[in-house]
């Protein structure tokens, strides 16, 4: 049961939020979802963006400036929300930004009270791509993830864990060694307890080196130099090192100057979809 | 005195908020300004964009997507807020989103207690340009001017009332007959009071009739077709009449099935700042 919440017309295709009541997460989910014009003509290939800490749905959707390109291209842009919401979801106990709502780190915990709505690990992977292909046209034989932040170390674990699944990857700013990170520490602490067996699942350092590279498939990875949050928790750095040192291909790009915003990733966005159009559709 | 909110990186160039102590309206006021790349070579020419009912300086900076192709042609963007703000600044009695805060309606006041602050005519025709001129590489010789919804109303009027000042007009689903329409009514009595001949001064069809047409310079605009204002708010048909009466060139498009929003503009601002530069840049 799917219910639309709102469609508007944007470059020819349709901007749409839509609302579904998930079994993964036991709530209310919304996600967003643009259809480009080419989808009246048959299934489309779809790119999954995940977004960072205290987002919703919405701030790629309005900010990001996706639309142009993705309508130019051909791609559907589904844009997930980034926790479970609703009566009785747990949040941070302090209520701080960068845990609980708005903070779900694309995994599925394993302690109470958090297991039993942030699953969404479960929900990106396994149920929203189901929901999806039985009400829009995706095609989904084709499908590249791609994310900001949070969301582009749920891109990456995810493409890690999922290599057959999401064949383009790109990510601006991810947090790259979350077990080494302030935000990572207490978001896998949090979770999934103490237990580093299990936090190696939600590290994108650790799961190349633990289950080697993807030599088939290039992430593309742009990280302004002006970010604040570079040195304390994304550590670029840390992926390129493990890269090199296990023979996986990368693009890291370090943009002089950008900051962490919306502006950075409305600036660079268009070389993002170009990237998962060239394999999509043309690999 | 001029204090930077805040300076970022976009495409290249520098999108910036700051604020000021405004003589004109008696507060502090707030506006966004983007500085295209070019900037760094000399003064660049300067669009004024006027947001419409309830935004301030960020919805168009943040929603509209115009950076791109501003820093493409080497636009300066100006986006003043909508109305004065702050301790003292009368609302509307009812708090009503279409009169007061985020309702200036880019007009001097004449009636108490708005007469004090709302005076967004002179705020933005005079007071402001000059703010920028000693701040900003603008190029004063080269402006045009643009807004949506109320800001359409806004850039119309100002436009036809200066139009050796912005050489270039465009609006999105303006208010073209505020005399005639709800929104447009409430604002002109309750700033202005009963008198008609006021009222002239503010509407864009009574402007043409009365003064007559601007033959060199056409006036581009869009108006959606799935706009929910269209037929009782802004009323792009009388506009054509006194147009077409009066000899005004203008572009008027209706755009099939685009609503009111940001995803409306957003789709077409690449045409809109194109418009401009090819006037501004070339003419």
């Amino acid at each position: 049961m799917l219910t639309t919440v709102s469609e508007q017309k944007i470059f020819g295709g349709t901007q749409g939020v839509y609302r579904h009541q998930a079994k993964a997460t036991q709530c209310s989910m919304e996600f967003s979802l643009f259809t480009p014009p080419q989808a009246k003509d048959g299934p489309v290939p779809t790119i999954w963006y995940l977004s960072g800490l205290t987002c919703t749905q919405d701030n790629a959707t309005t900010k990001a400036g996706f639309q142009r390109m993705a309508a130019e291209l051909g791609l559907m842009i589904i844009c997930p929300d980034t926790s479970p919401r609703g009566e009785g979801v747990p949040d941070d106990p302090e209520g701080v930004y960068d845990f609980g709502l708005g903070a779900g780190f694309y995994l599925n915990a394993t302690v109470a009270p958090y297991s039993t709505h942030y699953q969404m690990e479960s929900y990106i992977t396994t149920e929203l791509p189901a929901l999806i292909a039985d009400h829009f046209p995706a095609d989904v034989t084709k499908q590249g993830i791609m994310g900001h932040s949070m969301g582009g170390h749920g891109a990456l674990t995810l493409w890690r864990k999922n290599p057959d699944t999401y064949q383009s990857i790109s990510a601006f700013a991810p947090i790259m060694h979350p077990s080494q990170c302030p935000w990572g520490q207490k978001a896998l602490m949090g979770y999934l307890g103490p237990d580093q067996g299990q936090w190696a699942n939600y590290d994108i350092c650790r799961l190349l080196e633990e289950r080697g590279p993807i030599a088939h498939c290039t992430p593309l990875i742009d990280q302004g130099t002006a970010d604040n949050f570079l040195d304390d928790q994304l550590m670029p750095d840390h992926f390129e090192t493990v890269c090199k040192k296990i023979g996986q291909p990368y693009i890291l790009r370090r943009q002089i100057g950008y900051d962490h915003s919306y502006y950075f990733m409305a600036t660079f966005i268009e070389d993002h979809l170009k990237h998962h159009n060239n394999i999509l559709n043309n690999g």
